[in-house]
């Protein structure tokens, strides 16, 4: 290994992000509770956030108008707006949620930025990762934020190409086994996946993962050991 | 002049798009035409637009967002939800919307190509942006495509460490004063206006700019004589 840069993604990797939208989505279902089951909720809202994950993209202000629409259509437009106003309110709740960084992050960040180059790969809305990585008092760990609207092999080797580094100079940290680490390692580089106790239900794969490029650990900290 | 970098900034600059704003607004308009005078809606969509900017940044989720926030507002929640969900279909339409070159645009690019580096460099959403790029069948044209929370100095400055320049190597072209051209000139690159019929409200400034490295011109095929 001849590593020179590290990326890190951010949401549920460096500070915690899948909670709020679970807690976002527990108000929604008491919300409409009165319409419809928590399980019809559940289902209705997740089909049609995918439905228009290619229209919207990730991040929070796709989540709100997949709410708002969901509202609609398990009601059949009969509800009162009230809740429409309550389901923006939520939205702008979550975009304004203080960081809450994850444990170890500070300690790893601050070690291994004497001996590569850190950089940030994460997707979502851009104006909401740039002020979270903000919020976070973690901008001064990183050489540079790549926010992509996809995590995909082509992003990646953009990445690569922008950092100006060789595929096997490129190590990727995430918790997502879908986003963080089968692209990466796809395109020659190196993966650890960090998995969070709670992944949204789009980012699950099934498969397992034999690569001698690949490693998983319990806790961010292990990250030291294998470096 | 030494340039290497000639960045073009997209919407209303290589493409139609406050257009098709305005189009949204008027149906919003009539959406609503028996709730409220459109004198009234205008003013208080513009101004929830405003206050929701440093949240949900530029772009059409965060205009559709503002919309149904306005359609609530002046009509104290006494709405039906098929307004909202109207409101919905024309954000969707919006995203969907072909792409519309502006007259000349290729002409321009295939004919700077030969000698500089050009680069896009906008503001919106991630996702929209690179869609509308990959739609507008520009994309061979450009060394890289940089998407902007704000297009301030702090931004551009970026975008100069980005592209390995120097400030004076960069000439930014784009017909919004206030995001392509006032920037420009104050981190010391080249600017060239290029007025579109129709603005934004919230990109309107009062100056006039008297700078030697600044020049406005009539359509974008002028920019050649510049150069």
């Amino acid at each position: 290994m001849n590593l020179k840069v590290i990326a890190f993604d951010a949401d549920d990797t460096l500070w915690v992000n899948e909670p709020y939208f679970r807690q976002t989505e527990e108000r929604f279902y008491e919300l409409l509770g009165e319409y419809s089951s928590q399980h019809e909720l559940e289902r209705e809202l997740l089909k049609i956030e995918i439905a228009n994950l290619s229209l919207y993209g990730y991040g929070i202000k796709g989540f709100i108008l997949s709410m708002i629409e969901t509202a609609l259509t398990v009601t059949d437009n009969n509800i009162s707006t009230d809740v429409v106003g309550q389901i923006i309110d939520l939205g702008k709740q979550m975009l304004n949620q203080p960081i809450e960084l994850l444990d170890g992050v500070e300690d790893v960040l601050k070690s291994l930025k004497e001996k590569y180059r850190l950089v940030v790969a994460t997707k979502g809305d851009l104006l909401d990762q740039e002020r979270k990585l903000k919020k976070s008092g973690l901008s001064h760990y990183f050489h540079h934020i790549e926010i992509m609207s996809e995590k995909d092999d082509a992003n990646y080797l953009k990445l690569i190409k922008h950092l100006d580094i060789q595929r096997c100079e490129l190590m990727m940290v995430g918790n997502s086994l879908k986003s963080d680490i089968l692209p990466v390692l796809n395109i020659g580089g190196f993966a650890i996946h960090v998995p969070y106790h709670i992944t949204w239900a789009h980012e699950h794969i099934e498969d397992s993962i034999d690569n001698e490029r690949f490693k998983s650990v319990d806790c961010i900290k292990s990250v030291l050991e294998l470096l």
